[in-house]
């Protein structure tokens, strides 16, 4: 094997070990995954898997950035292919919600942030909730360039929108004991979710 | 002391002791307050406070009880007072916000709903959300005879709209560890509100 193989094959164990830590926090959380258990769901030893990740932390650090630099790559295309501001905020918020659904790390991040979480994960969510400002603030002022939106201020106004959507999840997933949503409880927050999504774009745009 | 005089003593004894226990409840939460606290804020002994309150959830089932009430009719007397359906939203959201200021209890009992609340107080959470929603439905029922408003249900939109109130609420006060809102973010707070209020009632007003 020469050096550049091992490149490569570094990288791939490194991905599948974030992909495989990605299902278990996914299904259990993060306080009740431990490095034994991705360890052997890698069929690796426990050493190996610390070779590569020196800690719990930094393991679940990277299965954040990875979930986020999705999310935002597949939100990026979105604002990229459809040219109404209005469908494509609409859009964008389908598309956060099934995001949230299927990759539930970062929801249960927000979750766990009431109880003790560590710095370092609060960096990451407040640096996702910044890209997802800019990419909201972009369908805001590409509106209002095109005379359709009216608003004073497009970054608090981008600001108070994900707040605002991150509160209907909130109510409706905080009010209950376990972490899953279920579908019952998906389906009301979509329907909420697109109800909210009308009237806020009614709400700022010119008739 | 004629037994009309008893009566009057003790309910006076009644409200006394809900009221001491609001401050108390309201400045340190429910968890961490004794009865016997109450009782030496009364400087009544700890047999005398039982006589009147069995335990500690009954006497803060009271105090929710009297918060409630007292909300409830100040926001019924200003719907009376008012004509127009937007103008009517707005003060209402004003309103709910100030008291929410002043009043913690509530609020903190949201807070606490997350880690172990009783079905005692989450049966007063909904009742008082119940209530809630019935006034908002009312005034968008105005709002829509009057020919203001326009929207499908008023009974959907009025509870996506108190749940809306209540993320954002949650979205300020849950960052944090403390129970306590700082003026900042009281006024934070107050400015998203507003913001979003304005956004909301465009969005159901017909042009």
């Amino acid at each position: 094997m020469n050096s550049t193989e091992g490149v490569f094959e570094k990288q791939s164990k490194v991905q599948l070990i974030i992909e495989v830590a990605q299902k278990r926090f996914g299904m259990y959380g993060v306080e009740k995954t431990s490095m034994q258990q991705i360890a052997d769901d890698l069929k690796l030893s426990k050493a190996s898997l610390y070779y590569y990740f020196p800690d719990k932390e930094s393991l679940y650090k990277a299965v954040i950035e990875k979930e986020q630099d999705e999310f935002i790559k597949r939100l990026t295309e979105k604002v990229l292919s459809i040219n109404e501001p209005d469908k494509l905020l609409r859009e964008y918020v389908n598309a956060r919600l099934s995001y949230f659904h299927s990759l539930l790390n970062l929801s249960r991040l927000r979750l766990e942030a009431y109880s003790n979480l560590k710095p370092v994960f609060k960096e990451a969510i407040i640096a996702f909730k910044e890209k997802e400002k800019e990419i909201v603030k972009k369908i805001l002022d590409d509106g209002i360039k095109k005379g359709i939106f009216t608003l004073k201020d497009t970054d608090i106004t981008a600001s108070l929108f994900l707040d605002l959507l991150k509160g209907l999840r909130i109510s409706v997933v905080n009010d209950k004991k376990t972490l899953f949503i279920e579908q019952e409880e998906y389906d009301k927050l979509l329907c909420d979710t697109v109800a909210f999504t009308d009237i806020f774009i009614k709400g700022i745009t010119i008739k």
